[in-house]
Formats: structure tokens, C-alpha cells, sequence
């Protein structure tokens, strides 16, 4: 155990300072007057789940959760994902009338880490939910509100990549030999780790027409145009008369220019079920957000009525998003104790005027030529003034 | 340890619904324009903190801490209240300059339950803390801000109620043989166990002059319309001067009505060194918030600056404040699948004009009737339209 310092707090963990708080704010009430618009309802859960219940179906690695132990000896988990809890509370409470749910959110989740590297612990998501309708036009609904809602902030330059869970186990299934070496893949591909795959392919000893196959799908799977592109790769199925349709839906809304397939996608997030996908936008390395079909997850709540949704990492938009200047006039009145009450009513007089007014007695000050910097505009309230 | 069924969540722990979201948002929202047109900047503080950083200087009772222990070893809490973290943040970084700090949070703290009782394990609060100024102004700015917020959330008829640790200690200390008859009386305060107290003076064999003049106390006390009725009780000191000034300056800002002196008030936060208060409203048997000067707490970080503020329960708002209906149709859009793109233009067109528009597959729908029945109007885009 290392000596903890007075100041210091625990790995990953933030302060949040006035100027990021006011914009984390403003992107709170945008993001909530545009999903709110398009039907979606906000809900919150609580930060502390039992592990046994949504810890262990969150799909979060174990060694990522903080675990704790609570009075009654149970095992409680920090939240690690919003979508885990909220199939929780939609299946158990506001699935009742079979009608399908649209649940929007803005929550902190928790991944512990296990060096400082600059990740961090305890980070805001938003989100939406459509819970309760299968077909692919609840799935269009949620990539297009993905796009909107970006463009919505003023971000014009991203990419929302989608690529489908089964369609790319069929593959891995197809081309290797058992479920070890799909499994070992399907890692790979969840790391991104296109070298490794290759690798990886020259080792298991395919016969040749399977890992040229793999070699090519990996070359050309992950920045396709058009779903047509991958039907070499698969027999036939559901699923990509799916995607066909899905892109076809896309494309009536005039969003395609956003959008492009990447069948190597794959996700830790082992509920995804059916399509799924990234958003990136310029300037930052990571996704700013990701969603995708998860109907196996609404199955492990005992309910069959299929769900799709996506998340996006506030934080990954506060960095892209430009900063902006409060518009409010910043006014500090400083008092001497005896013309307190004039210096009260000038304030309120102020204040009704639109200002930010601080009200400061002169005597409490330590330092007022510091004090005095902050303010856009200083008034003194003295006895000289009479 | 129980078994945990799939839909249980953990002692204390609540999902907020719809309703209850929006009118917390319009308590956030009208709360942060009402104290930032004070000159309060808002901020944030990680959920998680070092136990031997925040969670011993909390003054929570250990037993209300979760807690938990990170990958190196050390022990972690959920924050029990925001005034400790604010106080690490403040002395950490903000108060290099000297000058004080005026500082607002809306933020869930913890406090683990032991049995399911009805008391939240994790709730919200707002509440602000001025830092830097040891004047009486300062507890009068917060005593003041704290009423006309009370009062911008609708609420009439409440009450502040004022004590003072210092003047509670003196009299607990000169009435009594020793410290642990001292702390004895002073831990039934907190309790607010009068009857105990009285129980507790005549169990000391007190001399005649000082359990008389402790039952006296104990039944003037808790309710006393100015200063002058505790000066019996104390020799003349600081604290009853400061007590006077602080009350006079609530009369100038012509707010006395809502103030009473109770300096039986004490606090199991033991940080409160100075004037103490509670917030109580009219139709909550709980009060809704509390405050008091802390500077003990600051001393704990390694400051003399001092520091006073509020904490109000955000739960306790929401029971008292009525409902109000949202502004907003909400209209849904049922479409056949051929129709998608008529609908999608459809959807703009009203949401333009204010509406809450859901579009909704007709092939989504297992239950058509349940689902209509929530909106305020539904408009259908079929075929037979044409």
C-alpha cells in the first residue's frame, strides 16, 4: 500500500472545475431538448448495483468493475455501463404493456483502472434505448439519432461505422476449423489487432482457400461501401438482407454520406447480438461513442422483445466541442459592513438586470487585488460614497 | 448472504422514472440560474474518494461509509457528502490566490443503510459553500442565499433555525463536572433526545444551581426569538456577538420571519465550528437541508482561511414541490414500412413546431392499442393515404 498525500484522489478519478462543468451543462440540456424531441424519455439508476445481477451481465471485464461488499455480505458493483441497468428496470417494471420503450440517459459509469494512465475511472455517458420493437427500422432509428444528435452539437465531421456480430461469427465460423480459432480471432478483432489476425490465420495450418479467404476479408471487410461487397464472404442469410435494408434506410434519410460498413467489427460487449457500431469523429483517437442491437441481453432479463440503443462518452465531446463564452456580465459589489444594505439592494437591483453579482464584504478580503481580477466589472459600496 | 433474484437492486437504491427526471432537471436548472446570478460557480467531484483522504474527515458515521478497496491496496469511500471533497478541491487548488471562493454542487452522495427502511443509500444534493472569508457576512450571505432559494422553489412556509457549536460547547462544558457528561448531553442533542437529556442531568448529581440551569436550557433554548434570552446562560464572549451581528443582518435584509435560534442544535458533523442550521419546510418530517461554518474542516487540509455553506436534499425538494405538466404534444407517427420516408418528412415538419415526435414501425408493434394510448396524438402514414 502506497501513503496517500492529503490532496491526492484515487486512480482515474477528476475534479470537474466551473468552465468544464458549464459546458459538460450546456451539452446536457442540448442533448435532452433534442432526444426528448424525437419521443425518448430520461430515467436514472442507481450508481451501486448487486454484481449477480447486473455486474455479471454487463459484459465489463471483471478486473474493470468496482466491487464491494455491503452490510447483508452481498457483492454490489459501481455501475460499469448504463444499458445493463436499464434492460434491468425496463424489464422489470415498464415492459408490462408489450409497447415498445424509448429511454434516454445522462449517467456517470465506473471502470476501474488499474495504473494512472490517464483514463479515466469515472466518466459520463449519454444515451438512448429503444426497447421492445425487433424490426430494422428501430435499428435505423438508432444510428440516424446517432448521427443527428452529433450534428446536433456542431459536428460536421465524423463517421458512424457499423458492421453486424452474427454476420461476422458466420465467418470466423466458416473459415476455421473449431471454436478455439474463431474465438482467437474474434479477440484479435475486438483489440483491433489486424497484424495479429494475419498472424494468427498462418498458424492454424487452413486449408488454403480458407485462410486466403480470411487474409482477403480482412483486407477489404473493414471500409466497405456497399453491403453487396461482403456477399462473397457468406452464404446468403437474414442477416444481410438486414443490413441491405438497414443501409436502404439510411440512405431514404440522406444520412449515407455518414455512414460506412466495417464487418470486422467486433465488441467486448458480448450482448450485441445483431448489427452494431462506432462513431468517430475527427480529432479524437478513441470513438466517441458506440451502440449496437442487443436482444441476447433483454433474453438474459427474460424478455424477448429485442432492444438496440447507443452510448456516447460526454467527456470524448467535451473535447471536441469548442469552447464558449458565458454570456452573462460577471459584477462583484464590495461593502463596507456599514452599507450592507445598500450594497444588498444595488445587488438585487443588478441581478435583475441579467448579472452574475457577488456581494463581498471588504473586511473578509485577504487579498483584493487578486479578488478584484476575476470580475468583469467591480463596485465599492462605501461610506466616502454618501 | 440472501439470494438475490434478477430484478432486486441493493439496500436504499432507486431508479428515478420519467417524471420524477424532469422535475429534478427543472430543480437543477432553475437552482443553477438562481446561484449562479449569485456569483456561485458550479463543480464536480469524483464519486470515489481515498478513505483516509475525505472519508475519515467526513464526519459520517462509519458504519454509513461504503467502502471499498482499490488495486493497490488502499481503501476507497463513496462520497458521504460534497462539503469534504469541495474542501480537498478548494485547498488543493483553487485557494492559492487567497480570495474567496463562492463554490455550488449538485451532486449524489452515499450512505449505506443497513436495513430496507425507506432512507435512501444514495441521494442528491445542492448546496454551496463560500470559502475564504471568516466574516460574519459570509454566514449571513449563506443563511441569506439559503432562504430566497427556498423561497425561488415556490416553497412559503418554512423555517431556518440557528445555533451556534461554540456557545453550545461553552454551556455543556460549564454546567456540567466533566467531558464525558459533556459529551454524554451533547451526543442526546444531536439525537434531539430532550427527554433523555433531562434523564441524563439528574442521573449526574449535578450541584442544585447547574441541573437547574441545564433543565432550564434545555426547555428555553430550542426556540428563542432573539439573542439576548441565551446571554443568562453564558458569560459575554465573541460567539454572542457574532450571533447578534449575524442576526442583525438578517433583519436588514429583512428576512427575520424565517428565522429562529435553537442553540440546543447540534450536529454529528463534527466539523461545525461556529453558527449551525437546519431548513425546515412545512409537509417534510425530515429537514430539508443544513449548514454551518466549518473551519475546523479546512484546518483538517491545512487552512486558515475558514469556510461556511449549505447542503439541501434534493429528494426532500422533490416531495414538496408540486408537479408540474410538460409544455410539450407528444405525437406519435405510425407507419407502414413503404412509407418510411413520407413519415421521416413528416416527423420533421411537427417537431419544428414543438412537438415530442416518436416515429414508430407499425411492424414494431405488438401491442397497437397500449402503445397509442400514451401520446397526446397519433397520426397514421399508410398506404390507403394515397
Amino acid at each position: 500500500m502506497t501513503t496517500i498525500k492529503k490532496f491526492e484522489k484515487p486512480i482515474g478519478m477528476r475534479d470537474t472545475f466551473p468552465v468544464t462543468f458549464e459546458k459538460t451543462e450546456a451539452i446536457r440540456n442540448s442533448g435532452r431538448t433534442f432526444l426528448r424531441g424525437r419521443g425518448f424519455e430520461f430515467v436514472n439508476t442507481p450508481s451501486l448495483e448487486y454484481y449477480d445481477t447486473v455486474g455479471k451481465a454487463s459484459a465489463i471485464y471483471d478486473a474493470s468493475l468496482f466491487k464491494l461488499v455491503d452490510s447483508q455480505g452481498n457483492t454490489l458493483v459501481l455501475r460499469p455501463d448504463m444499458t445493463t441497468p436499464i434492460t434491468r428496470l425496463a424489464t422489470s417494471k415498464l415492459l408490462k404493456e408489450k409497447i415498445p420503450l424509448r429511454l434516454a440517459y445522462f449517467a456517470n459509469v465506473f471502470r476501474a483502472q488499474q495504473l494512472e494512465g490517464g483514463r479515466p475511472a469515472e466518466f459520463e455517458q449519454m444515451g438512448i434505448e429503444v426497447i421492445g420493437d425487433k424490426t430494422v427500422y428501430a435499428d435505423a432509428e438508432v444510428i440516424i439519432t446517432a448521427i443527428q444528435l452529433v450534428q446536433d452539437y456542431g459536428i460536421q465531421s465524423f463517421k458512424v461505422t457499423i458492421g453486424h456480430a452474427g454476420i461476422l461469427n458466420c465467418i470466423l465460423n466458416d473459415y476455421t476449423e473449431n471454436e478455439t480459432q474463431a474465438n482467437k480471432l474474434r479477440s484479435l478483432l475486438i483489440e483491433r489487432n489486424y497484424v495479429g489476425f494475419e498472424e494468427a490465420v498462418h498458424s492454424f495450418d487452413l486449408p488454403k482457400t480458407k485462410s486466403d479467404a480470411l487474409l482477403q476479408f480482412i483486407n477489404e471487410a473493414a471500409n466497405i461501401e456497399s453491403i453487396e461487397q461482403i456477399e462473397k464472404y457468406v452464404s446468403k442469410n437474414e442477416s444481410l438482407l438486414y443490413m441491405r435494408q438497414l443501409a436502404e434506410i439510411i440512405n431514404l434519410a440522406n444520412l449515407s454520406k455518414y455512414v460506412s460498413f466495417d464487418f470486422t467489427l467486433s465488441s467486448h460487449m458480448n450482448y450485441y447480438t445483431g448489427m452494431l457500431f462506432e462513431i468517430f469523429a475527427e480529432g479524437s483517437g478513441f470513438p466517441l461513442g458506440n451502440g449496437g442491437r442487443y436482444d441476447g441481453l433483454l433474453h438474459h432479463f427474460g424478455s424477448d422483445v429485442g432492444a438496440t440503443g447507443f452510448g456516447i462518452r460526454v467527456d470524448r465531446l467535451l473535447e471536441i466541442i469548442p469552447n464558449q463564452k458565458t454570456e452573462e456580465k460577471t459584477v462583484a459589489i464590495i461593502f463596507e459592513d456599514e452599507e450592507f444594505i445598500k450594497a444588498l439592494d444595488l445587488s438585487i437591483t443588478l441581478r435583475t438586470e441579467g448579472n452574475h453579482v457577488t456581494l463581498q464584504s471588504r473586511n473578509g478580503l485577504v487579498n483584493e487585488e487578486a479578488f478584484i481580477k476575476v470580475f468583469d466589472e467591480v463596485l465599492y459600496v462605501t461610506q466616502e460614497d454618501k
